[in-house]
């Protein structure tokens, strides 16, 4: 019997001709497979399948939607065993850093976090208490003790999840011998890498030099020149296309894209190549990058990703203390119908194409996004990302896109997430606040039942499979 | 008796107290005349009365809200019957277009394409079924047989829609020949042309000198002067004043307003004529054209209506092939504040101008729009556009402009449709809608039940017909 | 027993489930006292508490929320006895302005000026029928003899009003003494005063001299350079911070803020002080400037807030006849995420400093404020401010920040009104608008009731005395 907390009617609207309607189509997908086209899981979890951790080194350490709300209170980093760069003043007392959450947990009421957590806690783990200072320690142990069991090994997990696919995403250069090791195994979960090369592109980083050294490597070309350089990235897309790669994925600050004349990559390359180059030829090599990215899908079939607007390492202190990824990325205003303008005219046209946007600028939905999904052929609109991967997120976006796109222009979800253990409750959370959009539709007539649980299973499988062609 | 995909209910509200107040103010005002004050339908279709073609050139061919979307999933447009500009390679045959429309059907699931159809199949051809593959030849042979009739001529159907004003939109150097024969005829229907000089104001379009030898000849004015050019523009609005027209409309990219010096439009316009002006020309010309149309408004007393914020044919190759309004409009985001500063500071305190500002951009709504239009006394806002003309998009509209212009600084509802069609179901949702937004104001005591049905009245028939001076 | 007009469930959600969990959390709270920490209420008002004038210039000349909707429908300011800045041309008959106003009400259905005023009449004068020109001289009548008796008295009204503490907004060189008077009285109303030096901060404004030379005379500094200027703005918060002073308060049109290199601020300074200052001085003065006001704030423990992105005076013509704040102050889109860069690197992880952030720029709640606040220690969000302190704005507010910031990163609410007798108004639709949202979470079984009820006391009492260390 499920505990008041975690009720089964859970995100639907409380009026209760609509929460029926929601929970009968919700009911009719929960149980569908899950398909995880895009996501950062590491893919040795799987490969070596080893025991988790501690629980706070399964669940606190590697989350920044957990430890960037504790620190937006004051709780410094360190304490909740964030590892620095140099690995000094760290809290190493996992029991301690576990307490520290206990006691902020009213922090999550009504956040993604707070309710992806609930779920795990209960379906994962049969707890259905609220985590708070008191029951800490003892949901700690309750924890710590499955942990060790082999029920909670990750592929074992992983079946349990019923996840059908999950892709990681990897850089240009990798191996994927993590990969190649879980399909020698023969274990048979379906887990595929993702050609993200931002670390190849992005002229001007610190890294720039040894990653492009790194793609040399690996791809057995010498990048003396642009050329060879497309030749590599074209190489290692193969590379990833071969080892069950089905897309690419780009994380840029804006969606800018423009072909430049023939003389011009070589020359912003070749200033990088020098140490000279500047933000202006990075910016202009990225939009070139875009294009040349496009006309590589074209040829070999992937699907291509981009992720617009989020301003990385804001907080310059925190990054130089403990890296990336701390939960200091901070949202940008973006820009597409002039941005995709070239890509668009150029590639938009060929259905060879898909071309899936996210935007963490939500403005766009209606403006840009959905209008010119609703048009070009290869674009289609990922699903609401990041800070709005949540209730309030998906319905705006729902509410934003569906009049103009339609349902058939979106790919279905995807959970982009570091924590595997998250994995099913965001899928859950994401068919439970689409079944109850569609539910309103139906309570209001605009579509009846059945075209309610077509599309419904449509965006729970059907469409995230077709987009990315698996 | 009303078939369960055409509920009587549909739109409202799903909690039943809701919904009964929507519907009761529904009732109220579904009847009341369609006055129609901003539109695109042909004028000749009145004038001349003819017999409509077959069901595919009725309603897909025209129509760039299906056709988009059908192309945004891969059909082609020739494979659509849509004419390409050197009228080959088109497809002719009806009824296979007919059955591609049918197969997609689904596409317009929750949009409002989709319940603008519902409406149009059920109220205006009594077919109460929703269109897909099987039914597809069945319908078009039923629709096929209702058009040959004469309760289907146009001027029949203008009268069985109850339309009591319509509006069409003309261009500068229009002869309004149709609006003529229509008066001539002595059928009573009003139909009035609107006059819309978008194209004799931009300077850089390739058209746009041989719009000036129409509009010379239309004024009878020679223009080769800047001087003369406002004279024409002069004339041609009291031609279409004394021709029943109330308004002018314009299209823009930018709400940019600046009234430049004495010298500077005649050196822009000279340019022009001598075919060397540039875009920063025909932007400046245009900023100081809104100036210019805002004052003759004062001086004649048409209704001044800008549509700013639409990048036109956005796809090249569309427009190449096939022309404008091919659903390739995207929109842009568009600033209002500053933009519109010079303009209302020199005339928006002078009741004698109403300027009626529409946006794509929602993002306006609550921040720019509401409060310029809940202070100025001659700026007025219209209704949601385009791609916000739809149950989210108007309900979107209501929320974010009330609480700060009220209901009496908008202008009711204008179909803007291209699709004659279309004009009792677009009418009939916007009624449905607001009904619906002033029953939650209602159901939470925000406003009681007779304010709501004076507000009712006001936005389905009274606000429209005070703004547009009809 | 209430009127129909003035439901105990209204701004409630119709659905009956939630409007009774809303009414549950919203009885426990709202009783609780008013803390108002940021609002323009007259301090003279308390201090020398008299005798309320006349119901119009109680109600109508104060308030631009009033006037500027009146305006927007044509009518003239003078005609609502708005004072001219030369006295001329103003109507002096306050029973004939009354008489517009019932005239006229109507135009603030679906307002929250509307609902304010429902409320004040109903509960501060015992009025339950909603104003109109029928009974506006009766009701003008009521209110009059009510303003006379001892009740009405401004004092009496603070208490009956339950307020803890109430923030008034006070010029840099404000001597402050109505506060000190109002503390020497006896009387035990906390009235504290907020430092705003936006009059001394502005390089270019045409006061800037006077108002330099007033802050000279008020720290006892010579303010001949920009060193003396910074000595003399401390000197005045701690002037502030010994009359209980617990927060200052700026109003800017860009949030961006920069810290000059050393010499750069005595430049420009300088500039101004010789009348030579341009808007580049003046806007890279204010940077630094906010970069100064965290610095100070860090030292002396001042809360600082800031309120970007309102075009002041938008509307030359009112504004030379009338003065500011005639309701003509316009909103500018608003960026945070690139202008507080420096300011949040710099003082952002400082738990030391409190920045409250507001904006009239919604798009920010979720793209850029949220994940602001959600990340740095020292920022937190202002309430929905100006045009959305309503029940839609509120409601958007609340969805839009939650996921991603929680509700511990937010501040309560402030009034931020100049009409004193609105006060519980406000905090009492911002009760009730909280606990419907709150309600719809434990409706939908995100947070349960327990939660509700702590966070709804936390949002109408505890985080507000917390934010401003009250």
């Amino acid at each position: 019997m499920e505990k008041k907390s975690f009720n089964k009617y859970r995100f639907f609207d409380p009026d209760e001709k609509v929460g029926k309607i929601a929970y009968d189509l919700y009911s009719n997908v929960k149980k569908l497979p899950i398909i995880s086209p895009h996501g950062h899981v590491d893919p040795a979890l799987l490969a070596d399948n080893k025991t988790f951790p501690d629980p706070t080194e399964l669940i606190i350490i590697p989350d920044h939607y957990i430890f960037r709300m504790l620190y937006s209170q004051g709780i410094k980093l360190e304490s909740l065993g964030i590892p620095t760069q140099n690995g000094e003043g760290v809290e190493k007392d996992r029991r301690k850093i576990w307490q520290i959450f206990g006691d902020n947990f009213y922090l999550f009421a009504g956040t993604p976090t707070g309710a992806w957590l609930l779920h795990e806690f209960a379906e994962v783990f049969g707890i259905h208490e609220k985590l708070n200072s008191k029951n800490a320690m003892k949901i700690y142990d309750q924890i710590l003790g499955k942990l060790s069991t082999k029920d909670f090994l990750p592929r074992t997990l992983f079946e349990k999840f019923n996840i059908e696919v999950l892709s990681t995403t990897d850089g240009a250069a990798d191996d994927l011998k993590y990969h190649k090791k879980i399909k020698k195994s023969g274990w048979k979960g379906k887990v595929i890498p993702c050609f993200r090369p931002d670390a190849v592109f992005n002229l001007i980083s610190k890294n720039w030099k040894s990653e492009i050294e790194k793609l040399s490597e690996a791809s057995g070309i010498e990048i003396n020149s642009y050329k060879n350089f497309i030749k590599a990235v074209e190489n290692r897309r193969e590379y990833f296309k071969s080892n069950d790669a089905v897309s690419t994925d780009q994380g840029i600050i804006s969606p800018y894209t423009h072909e430049l004349t023939k003389n011009a990559p070589p020359c912003h390359f070749q200033r990088a190549l020098n140490g000279k180059a500047d933000s202006n030829d990075a910016s202009l090599f990225i939009a070139n990058m875009l294009m040349e990215m496009a006309r590589m899908s074209i040829e070999d079939g992937l699907v291509m990703q981009i992720h617009p607007g989020s301003m990385r390492n804001h907080n310059e202190k925190i990054f130089e203390k403990f890296g990336l990824d701390k939960g200091a990325d901070i949202p940008l205003q973006t820009e597409y119908t002039k941005n995709l303008y070239e890509l668009l005219n150029k590639y938009g046209n060929d259905s060879r194409l898909t071309l899936i946007v996210f935007t963490l600028d939500e403005t766009t939905y209606s403006r840009e996004l959905a209008p010119l999904a609703g048009h070009y052929p290869a674009m289609k609109l990922g699903p609401s990302w990041w800070f709005h991967d949540s209730i309030e997120g998906m319905t705006r976006f729902r509410k934003s896109v569906t009049e103009t796109a339609g349902f058939y222009n979106t790919v279905g979800f995807n959970d982009d997430t570091r924590a595997f253990l998250s994995i099913p409750a965001r899928h859950d959370l994401s068919r439970r606040v689409d079944s109850n959009f569609l539910a309103g539709l139906v309570a209001k007539h605009i579509i009846d039942i059945d075209e309610a649980r077509i599309i419904s299973h449509a965006l729970a499988y059907d469409l995230v499979k077709r987009a990315y062609k698996l």
